[in-house]
């Protein structure tokens, strides 16, 4: 019944003229509102029922452990493996992934950035209705009594909730943390459910484009230090996109979606984007290929010059306003020496909803390696195929967002945003497979002095160095054996990079000496115990 | 019915003698997996069900954003706040909670740790029958298809299931993560349902007591070098506990069980404790009154001595193993001068039920500032009163688990570890109400120079300099307002604790010189805008 409901709905929804929809609105939000009760009160009887299922397993879960007594269960049935869509990281990858995540902050920081961090689950309300199509990619939690929560989908939406929740009207914040994504991913190319977002966003009332030419600045700086490769900065204004659908003659109920359309362009050939225009959305053609006329531009200052002349767009507020901040945007982006970096390109069009006025995308330019595909979305790094056939990668993207502190604020007050999200995911795996080819061995630990036994019974000795070693803030580690062989502990010194080997023999330290080795080198000296931490100290300076 | 079963079950299993244990387990397990079959049916309809409700809802919630286009809803309804149990960093906690953190992590790469993370959730089978009692507090997420997932409960649980899928039979790992607790939380005393761990873990085969010392020392270290005050680190082991119980008359199945009682005497007095044990847990008054002797008992060396002549302890076997591996830590300690840091207590339990050896626990010593409570578990900091009425907070604890990675090794092969962890929501919460008493206020941004102007029209050439400088690798900001007023831009860097400004004005910019400003001194000089860089970097070197 409800499913019949809802595709009548869908039809006549689609093809209402902007003059009934207030009243239709209306009646319809009432069905919607008696239909909620309903199903609300569906749902409760369904929820006891559940809840009283779960307090039987709880029960005989706490039978069988009592049974069990504190013995390890038969081993599990199950396969061992993390979350689809999930990875641990291995040392060698932790190493890797905190040298990027320090370069990022050390950008985030030269730029004033503020650390914040909020829950990795929020309210599922506060995610309601802020991320359009993908909202049913949300990971939600069990109601297991009181609040219903989901997992964070982004650290934009939780940066609005704090931001009206704490009526904090200006901050340049950086946030690091991982966001769920309950997507299929295709995790040979690099995409996940849970990854790392990397975000730096300022916030507050400024005069036009100074805040958001400073984040395009970040995505160039951000690039810049972590050497990935040759890139371009794509950028557009969601107020030029809306003007020019205006323009072609997309009714406004239709912007959104033909967006969405549009930003699959770089992924799909312009035919796919037109069929999904005209098939799916319901646009006529001739204005499908008005469009496609439009979104084949890219270039420079001269081609906003270009389409401020243009009759069809000039005739658009939204266009020429649009086009008004992109002709800004490039002259502060001149002055911040981005001209080789940026490109004006008309089929950026972004997924998110939220945007309202500049956004921007930071692609990596033909990457061969990365075989015949090219990403999509800087978010989780999936690589696609770019129109063109190059081989491409989306590694940070953002914009302007101007309405979204307002939806949480009870009065509605707006607090004007722009922001960046860096694609950490994407970067991480392009230079793991570069450390891979170029057989670049990281160093998993900092240890810089191993404590040795030549012979055996001298455990406790090694723990006096050690001590010594410790309290002068010196990395030292041992072996947890007794009596370890010395070819096995120089052994380990030399797998692990270890720089320096004490080498401890009752000969040496009955004269109150230690033997000092270079692991490289392979040269030992004979060091007095007593000047043991400043000789290491003048060994490792560089 | 199923809850009477239950109940009947609990009765008998209880009172079970050791030798009819195991075929009464056989029958049990079948009737429970008829129970489970039967269970998993209803479960499945109930979940089909709930699952088509699911549907309607989010086909009604796509009809709803469908007419709403794209406006912001209608200013939401709910309280805006975080979930229960939660909360947001803000940049003051952040700063400072780094700088903890950094301080932490320099203690555990000192002793050779390595880097790992693992997802934020687990397959629920990975959670299952690890934590007894306490796996009421798992947070699961909503069956949405697919997997079946929960919330990490600890660092320890993934490690354990990370080593054995990798086959990894020996490491220092250390991680700091974030996890999961669906508790009551008494949050005004610090406690949460989302916390921060710090963990360190020795996983191998080794020689006794070599690591487990490591990590009683890595815990005083840690405590030492955040400086929160005076602490001790009570020692205890699971061997003696069990011995003990042993030897006091307590049924082998009723250990873990009388054990978890013993864990409440930091927060509960003797006679509550022996109560719980009594009513509760089933044991005679005779047999609880002789673990109340013993559990009194603190102290060092010479206690383990008295102990080992103890005529009921040394009957047992396993408390005279758990005697010899305490007096082999307590002298391995004396080595890492610990003597005046470590309290030999055998009223520590400590609730997992996954250690085996060795358990211990850093404790602040009476903190007058934190009121009349104190803390009994050191992971998510909530203070309790201590027998004495003193206050006390403990900080740190862990322990040795040698079963846990075979539990998920499909051949069992066990791999011993020991580890620690480290309290730190406690610890944010001492050093943030130390900073507000002292009035402590933290640099929340690192940025060194603020690029003002003097009078309008002069944001190109702010940026022109900030682009000069962030080229440098100098951290500054500007007003993103075109013509701020000076006053306003300088009253903010004092407020912000900018070390130093440049103010640009049109007489000294037609000379190529800028004014330099030190913040607090207000001292100005002019420095040509060629050396304006090397002139700041020169001002910044301590």
């Amino acid at each position: 019944m409800l499913r019949s409901i809802g595709r009548q709905w869908c039809c006549s929804a689609a093809f209402q003229c902007r003059r009934s929809k207030r009243a239709i609105t209306t009646i319809v939000g009432q069905q919607l509102k008696a239909q909620e009760q309903q199903l609300h009160e569906q749902q409760q009887q369904q929820q006891q029922e559940v809840h009283k299922i779960d307090d039987e397993v709880s029960r005989l879960l706490a039978l069988k452990a009592k049974l069990g007594g504190d013995a390890a269960p038969a081993n599990q049935k199950f396969t061992l493996k993390t979350p689809k869509g999930t990875r641990d990281y291995a040392p060698q990858q932790m190493t890797l992934r905190q040298s990027v995540l320090d370069k990022i902050v050390q950008v985030f920081k030269r730029h004033g950035g503020e650390a914040i961090d909020t829950p990795v689950f929020e309210l599922k309300e506060v995610l309601t209705g802020k991320y359009g199509e993908d909202s049913k990619l949300i990971y939600d939690l069990k109601d297991q009594g009181g609040e219903i929560l989901s997992m964070r989908y982004d650290l934009t939406v939780p940066l609005a909730r704090y931001l009206a929740m704490n009526k904090i009207s200006s901050i340049k914040r950086y946030h690091i943390a991982k966001v769920y994504r309950r997507d299929n991913p295709a995790m040979t190319r690099g995409r996940y459910r849970e990854f790392y977002q990397c975000d730096f966003d300022i916030a507050g009332t400024h005069d036009p484009m100074l805040a958001d030419a400073e984040c395009v600045k970040i995505v160039a700086e951000v690039l810049d230090t972590l050497d990935i490769g040759d890139y371009v900065i794509k950028l557009n204004h969601r107020q030029l996109l809306d003007g020019m659908f205006e323009a072609c003659g997309v009714p406004a109920s239709n912007f959104r979606a033909i967006c969405s359309a549009v930003d699959k362009l770089d992924k799909s050939p312009w035919e796919d984007v037109r069929k999904e225009m005209v098939d799916e959305k319901g646009l006529d053609g001739v204005t499908a290929d008005k469009i496609g006329e439009y979104v084949r531009l890219s270039g420079g200052a001269e081609l906003v010059e270009r389409l401020l002349s243009d009759e069809k767009l000039k005739a658009v507020p939204n266009a020429v306003k649009g086009l008004e901040g992109m002709q800004l945007l490039l002259k502060y982006c001149a002055l911040f020496n981005l001209d080789h970096r940026i490109s004006f390109d008309l089929s950026l069009a972004r997924g998110l909803d939220y945007y309202t006025g500049v956004i921007y995308e930071g692609v990596l330019k033909g990457e061969q390696e990365q075989g015949p595909s090219a990403a999509k979305t800087a978010q989780n790094g999936e690589p696609a195929t770019s129109e063109a056939g190059g081989t491409v990668g989306s590694v940070a993207g953002g914009g302007r967002y101007d309405n979204l502190v307002g939806m949480f604020d009870p009065r509605g007050k707006a607090v004007p945003c722009v922001g960046v999200s860096i694609g950490v995911e994407r970067i991480f795996s392009v230079l793991e497979s570069r450390a891979l080819a170029n057989k670049t061995k990281l160093r998993t630990n900092d240890v810089e002095v191993f404590v040795a036994s030549a012979h055996k019974g001298l455990h406790e000795q090694r723990l006096r160095v050690l001590n010594q070693l410790w309290a002068a803030g010196i990395k030292a580690e041992h072996s947890f054996k007794l009596n370890p062989k010395l070819l096995a502990q120089l052994q380990h010194c030399e797998e692990h990079q270890v720089p320096l080997a004490i080498v401890l023999g009752d000969d040496e330290l009955s004269k109150g000496l230690v033997k000092l080795r270079e692991v490289t080198t392979r040269q030992e000296s004979t060091v007095p115990l007593a000047e043991l931490c400043a000789e290491i100290r003048r060994r490792l300076s560089p």
